[in-house]
């Protein structure tokens, strides 16, 4: 039975209070956090959590839940105190907000059943939101996304990049609310209350754009009605707000930015001015009513659907076929396999051969133009809710998302990264478009699986692997053609490797990945040549990576191991293989790149960048004097 | 004597069309390359270089040269073509484009005098025009600033960003074109040729927007006239073109991105059509008399003043200090001494106390609200045209321009970043607050600079050290107040190290950095109180390290060497020492932290984590025992 306005306005009115409260005491509690930015969106908190949105609080992952994404992060403890109101936990575990053992973090993670991705680095949520908004349409459900931004937060070009999306792709069922409070951390926001700021730019966005005052509640109510009724285009509700509402002391003060109210006198008076808030509701109950009536999914859970088995891959010995090529064709098997799998580009599609999926599934590929913030964003919001999101660009660019790439650690969510172009083998086009830094910036993060196949068989394998792999996984690949070295059957389990040549007499061993592969080979052949063996492996897998075989490897070849990598030289694969066996004491000859790229010819640029066949000879030749030398010594 | 328009339009016609047949023959000559994108802004490009900029084609650098920043790096070709045209180097040279030898590189870089920033990672080249323009602004010099971008190129945040500082800051010296030709690399861009979407756009952001038709010479230069003309606010003229315009088999079609004229017929019969479109000039002269026409810049280079000297740091022994204020008050005493001295934030200024410097040098602290990828993209022109930026916000924040780091290592250019609040170190706010991973992003770049200081006058050694160093650099500060363990005079090169503890017995050395350093002291002094004896290193400089002092601590110490950092486990501390010490033939034991991090009190979390003093002399303990039983096993 549905509410009349005139008992759920007084009713929702109360739960915003008591949320401003929970938010204070929480924080005073803590002596940390951001109470004022909660108290300014805790009219519009109350009416989303209390009369629009349909979930179930004690199963918030549930498949056809509405969702809720804070994009401002740093008001967490009002995410927190609806979530309690709601009943999803007991309240009393709000005072325990960023203690070490409690999920209650200082901003939100997934640690939290009800959050699907961390937020609390701005204008990432709102990605996020379009990939759970997308998740909709994929499974043809009616939930809806809901995400609250801060103002502040709209100086992010990330969110400008999530505006032209929304609309192009007419997300109607996406409803954002800025929380303009006026003032940033340090300072006035760019165009404090200035509402005609925002609403000209979300309008020139295709958005259609409501401007209220935040803490009407009627006004509230009415926008969320009108959002829901536009069809054609997402809406972005306006809310004029004030900065710490409900206490006089700080509202729209500046200064008062992630600032909790001292236990004491501070606190209490706050407190007691918050009180005195409290409305008489007509029909006489309780505000806390309100949860029991929360609407719930209009549909049951939906079960996942079985993948079928996916097609193995079919190439020929010795054929030529780029990585980056046998991607396309992977990503359309799976596609072909699971409908869990989508795809998103950003206008690279004929590079990454992500056409191929588009072609086959193009009702789940997601074009992001060029802007890939939003792309890796949407990404992590599709991962959330079940999708296996394959979003792919050149490596080098997808560094332009670099901060999703570590929110997305935290979150610890199912994206699959796919970069191509890797390394100055991509030639001519010159080192703005060669990633010699993505090796680094994936194994930084403790939770990525990192992979980079030599060709097309171990691509196609390792694709299949990472989508089922749990949690955040890339993929690099390569612009050359390389021939095919593994028959089709071949198996590459995550963190394991393949040593291609060994005998019992390898002088060392020399590892690569990629492109490098083949020059270790070529070395190998031309060695063997003058009578000098050496043990070739392909490391497949950069995290993690196989730490017992490298061992075996170094003990087996006197201790002589080589990297050699199209990559430079700090936290790629010799980082890797550095720390892989430096506790049975061996040490690691990095071979990477060591100066800034230039344009030139493949071939050229491995040769003058120092990571050739040629180059590999002299060191494998530089390390026998050695050791002989040592001998000697030793003699 | 100014050229009247009857003959200037048709001259730069002629140039236009003399520009397409460079771009095309330089394309075709490397078989690689963009020529259509090059044809579409051949109109622009014309009037820009012959009839609008104030330059000296001999001398580009000049400090009061209008600047001309082709924001679409992809169009090189006919970047190099106006400049050769000009008469800056031999049109011969052209043909070399993309060679290995050649600085005709497949996007532009400042290998070549005439280029401020490397461009070719898209939505870039605005935001560091606006650093340019800045720079005009500091310097109180007349140059302007011109801005080439693409449509497609649109899409990315980070020129939203760009737009909203530029307006905010009321950039009249900064004149941008999109040259929106409709399509992308792999489809219709965005919006297509449907002129309305950019003017909304960029009327919305506060921009002075012009439509013409980019092949009309009369419209373009009316718009050049009408953008110089506009007080108050930046222009952007938006340019109708068309992609391939010239060659009518390839004008607007798609799949022509990124795709060279076949030498032979295919080349010949493009050519051949351009070569009709030459125009009859009124007064007869060639069109190449233009380019002796050029304007110069109205006032001669200026000499940069010499700096004064910077006051050194004024601590008490012990004293508590962050780093991070040390950071603010390091920055305006050099802005004190030098006028080169700028500072850019993200509304953090009073988390990282750029606040002080704002305070002492309003009019060169550039406010860039929450918005890092034009934070660092304007510190890259300002750098460029000489001055030293200092962008600051917290360190895990700046991973949001990390494509910005990375081709700011492209283009060599001397930013000085600086992020705090680096670690779990940091507590309660959570990981996404925490930069773990920052030390693996600036170290993987072959030319950076990495500083890590562990109190205050080593912080404000180092950033006096850094703003004179050539090049990028980062430094990282922290959070927690720590107390001052460095007399004032004591100098920090870049490069070095320090030992803090040793004695002829140590059983091994530990090595930190910021607040590690600290907890190694901790487990020194409790170890020595059970009558273990450590070394003990701050490793202020990670990149360089002291690979020398590094050694000869792993060869004083029994090859024991423990790093210990507040940052994950690779590419930090751990994996820069473990290089360093490899060809020696030691390794390393890391301790970092190695799961995603949470909330909770700093000094909880360096214990949860692994990091604190407590596991130190765990590990040195472990390390004991191990020397002891091997060596009971060589027994």
């Amino acid at each position: 039975m549905p509410i009349d306005r005139a008992s759920l306005v007084p009713a929702l009115k109360n739960i915003a209070t008591r949320l401003r409260i929970d938010s204070i005491r929480a924080t005073s509690e803590s002596g940390t956090g951001h109470p004022t930015s909660c108290m300014s969106m805790a009219d519009v908190t109350a009416a989303l959590f209390f009369a629009e949105m349909r979930y179930d609080p004690k199963d918030p992952k549930n498949t056809e839940s509405d969702r809720f994404v804070l994009s401002k992060g740093h008001a967490a403890p009002i995410l927190y105190a609806a979530w309690a109101e709601a009943g999803a936990f007991d309240r009393a575990e709000l005072l325990k907000l960023r203690q070490l053992g409690s999920d209650l973090e200082g901003h939100p993670t997934p640690r939290l059943p009800f959050v699907d991705v961390a937020t609390g680095s701005l204008g990432q949520g709102i990605c996020a939101a379009i990939g759970t908004a997308l998740n909709a349409r994929r499974i043809a459900s009616d939930y809806r996304t809901y995400v609250l931004l801060g103002d502040g937060e709209s100086a992010e070009g990330s969110v400008w990049e999530a505006a032209d999306v929304a609309a192009i792709d007419r997300l109607d069922n996406l409803c954002a609310i800025t929380d303009v409070n006026g003032l940033g951390q340090s300072r006035a926001t760019m165009w404090a209350h200035d509402m005609a700021q925002f609403e000209r730019r979300w309008k020139a966005f295709g958005w259609h754009a409501i401007v209220i005052d935040g803490h009407d509640m009627t006004a509230i109510l009415d926008a969320l009605d009108e959002a829901r009724a536009t069809k054609g285009q997402p809406t972005m509700i306006l809310a004029r707000t004030i900065k710490g509402k409900g206490v006089s002391s700080v509202e729209g003060k500046d200064g008062w930015h992630g600032k909790a109210f001292k236990k004491g006198e501070e606190l209490d008076r706050a407190l007691a001015e918050l009180e005195k808030q409290f409305v008489p509701v007509p029909d006489g109950g309780p505000a806390a009513r309100l949860a029991s009536r929360i609407t719930r999914p209009s549909s049951p859970p939906r079960p996942v659907e079985a993948p079928k088995p996916i097609a193995p891959p079919d190439y020929k010995m010795g054929e030529l076929v780029a990585t980056r090529e046998a991607y396309g064709t992977a990503i359309t098997k799976l596609g072909d396999a699971d409908a869990r799998v989508v795809a998103l580009d950003a206008d690279v599609k004929n590079s990454t051969f992500s056409d191929r999926f588009e072609k086959a599934h193009p009702e789940r590929f997601y074009q992001s133009f060029i802007a890939e913030q939003v792309m890796v964003g949407a990404a992590m919001g599709l991962a959330a809710r079940g999708a296996i999101p394959f979003p792919s660009t050149f490596a080098c660019f997808l560094s332009r998302a670099a901060d999703f790439v570590r929110m997305a650690a935290i979150s610890n969510v199912g994206i699959k990264l796919a970069g191509s172009h890797a390394g100055v083998s991509i030639g001519e086009d010159g080192p703005s478009q060669m990633a010699l830094e993505d090796l680094a910036m994936y194994r930084a993060e403790p939770n990525y699986t990192v992979l980079y196949p030599c060709d097309a068989v171990s691509a196609e394998r390792l694709i299949a692997a990472m989508a089922y792999h749990p949690g955040p996984a890339y993929i690099r690949t390569s612009r050359p053609k390389t021939p095919v070295i593994y028959s089709n059957d071949e198996t590459f389990p995550i963190g394991g490797l393949k040593v291609l040549r060994q005998s019992a007499n390898d002088v060392a061993t020399v590892i690569g990945a990629g492109v490098t592969v083949f020059e270790a080979l070529k070395a190998h052949d031309q060695l063997k040549a003058e009578g000098t063996l050496i043990r070739v492996i392909d490391l497949y897998s950069v995290a993690p990576v196989d730490r017992e075989a490298l061992t075996a490897a170094a003990r087996a070849t006197g201790g002589c191991l080589i990297t050699v990598e199209d990559h430079y030289a700090a936290g790629g694969i010799g980082d890797a293989v550095a720390e892989a066996v430096a506790d049975a004491g061996f040490t690691v000859r990095r071979m990477a790149i060591r100066e800034i790229a230039r344009s030139g010819k493949p071939e050229e640029l491995l040769e003058r960048f120092g990571i050739s066949a040629t180059h590999i000879i002299k060191e494998v030749r530089s390390l026998k004097l050695e050791v002989r030398s040592t001998k000697s010594e030793r003699v």
